[in-house]
């Protein structure tokens, strides 16, 4: 095979989706049955029965749940060849190489972390889609001793997804995305269980929609997402709390002006970011 | 004219939108152009120059900003007749009745407390349309000098602009829109503003663009919403920060149990919600 991807579900299944059109793509999953459907569908060309089945790729994407990329990553550090590339899905990046210079240290000069920047509340082969990733940013995040070729490698089939690659450290990654992604399942969380109380939740309208879109999304995957990235995570829901509770201040008190103050900010703040 | 709409925004133009096929609806706004606008998309069927020539409306419609709402209920207490029925779509309804008490007490049983939850980032005339409300819930918060007859006529009326009445108190009004509308406002007006300190704000996926996507709303606007509703939205904000530090704590110790227990409960809560 060209290119292996391990682990089946939604990512790893859209992954596939779009490079089985040009390589010959080797799929694993531990769950036999989303290896079949891979191949039903056209994903991948070869169900591999093992990761050893992938030891001639050239490239392999992972996309397990997040408690499964380092097992995988020793396992394929005694399998691939070395100038094979290895590259991940999972939504934190700090611990994670951390965890390659522990256990799998031959692993880090091929290895480029990535996190495409897509997803959908349902998981899981049968919701994959070639066109989950277009227009999404691509990030990666290549450590001190990851290889130029191996960057270039993984960047250069980015555009292969219909998405861009936007390159920054771990450390940025991990920050961003506490703010972008795992805050707003949080809030998403606190926000539907606040209106259990309610008499009338009927009420809501496409703001409450939207904000609570994701609050449905697997348990047991969020929390090893969060688990993996608390140190960013908790300390977005700190600053978010001073923020709130400083505004909440100018509420109670009825303090016109900063109240306006506040939204002009955010208006500004909003305006500049549809501007990027 | 049988029908007044007082405010030809965003709002009142879509209603008028809706009336217009079925009765000869009189408009008015203080600002000229709006009215001509509103002739001229055919939302109205008579450009009102001021309150008095809606004297003879059978039911008016208040759709001007929340800071008009009393100064026009004022005014068309003294000039409506006393079987007229008055109803508005401003976001708050507590303080509103007992402004009413106060300033025009005679209206109070031809008065229907109105709000459709239905909007759009983009106010004004220009973006009216006859759809806005399709599909949306459209809460009535009679107080208890509120004749049956006026409640009678306001219900009937909702299903004409494609929504469903949904009658509650003014509190209960209140303590829900701070939740399902007005803490999202503040939610996505913080999170904007906190990613301003981002490298790389680019990375945002899906979950932060529905969440931040009402922050540009009008700060104006917003703040009079805020001000008018200021005890239950104070009150939201403590109930999500103490919520939010509870997890916090437990995301910063690292208990796994209690963050699935949380995500557990958001999951069964959403689920509630889209059961309804």
């Amino acid at each position: 095979v060209d290119v292996g991807v391990v682990g089946l579900g939604l990512i790893g299944g859209s992954i596939a989706l779009n490079l089985a059109q040009d390589f010959t793509v080797g799929g694993f999953d531990t769950n036999k049955e989303a290896r079949t459907r891979a191949l039903e569908i056209g994903a991948i060309t070869y169900a591999a029965p093992n990761l050893r089945s992938l030891a001639d790729a050239k490239i392999v994407f992972l996309a397990t749940p997040p408690s499964g990329v380092i097992p995988t990553l020793r396992e394929l550090g005694d399998i691939l060849r070395p100038e094979a590339v290895v590259t991940d899905c999972s939504g934190s990046k700090t611990e994670l190489i951390a965890a390659i210079e522990r256990e799998s240290p031959k692993l880090l000069n091929q290895f480029v972390g990535g996190h495409p920047m897509a997803g959908r509340e349902s998981g899981g082969i049968e919701n994959a889609s070639a066109e989950l990733f277009q227009g999404a940013a691509w990030i990666l995040t290549p450590g001190a001793s990851t290889d130029i070729r191996a960057i270039d490698m993984v960047v250069g089939m980015i555009p292969t997804f219909g998405a861009h690659p936007v390159i920054m450290t771990p450390e940025e990654h991990d920050e961003a995305v506490a703010l972008v992604s795992h805050l707003p399942h949080v809030l998403a969380g606190t926000l539907v269980q606040m209106a259990l109380g309610l008499r009338y939740p009927e009420v809501a309208g496409g703001s409450w929609r939207d904000l609570t879109r994701v609050a449905g999304a697997d348990p047991q995957l969020w929390t090893e997402v969060v688990m993996s990235n608390r140190t960013h995570v908790a300390r977005a829901i700190l600053e978010l709390n001073s923020r709130l509770e400083e505004l909440q201040e100018a509420i109670e008190s009825g303090n016109r002006a900063k109240i306006t103050r506040f939204f002009e900010a955010s208006k500004a703040a909003k305006k500049r970011e549809v501007d990027i």
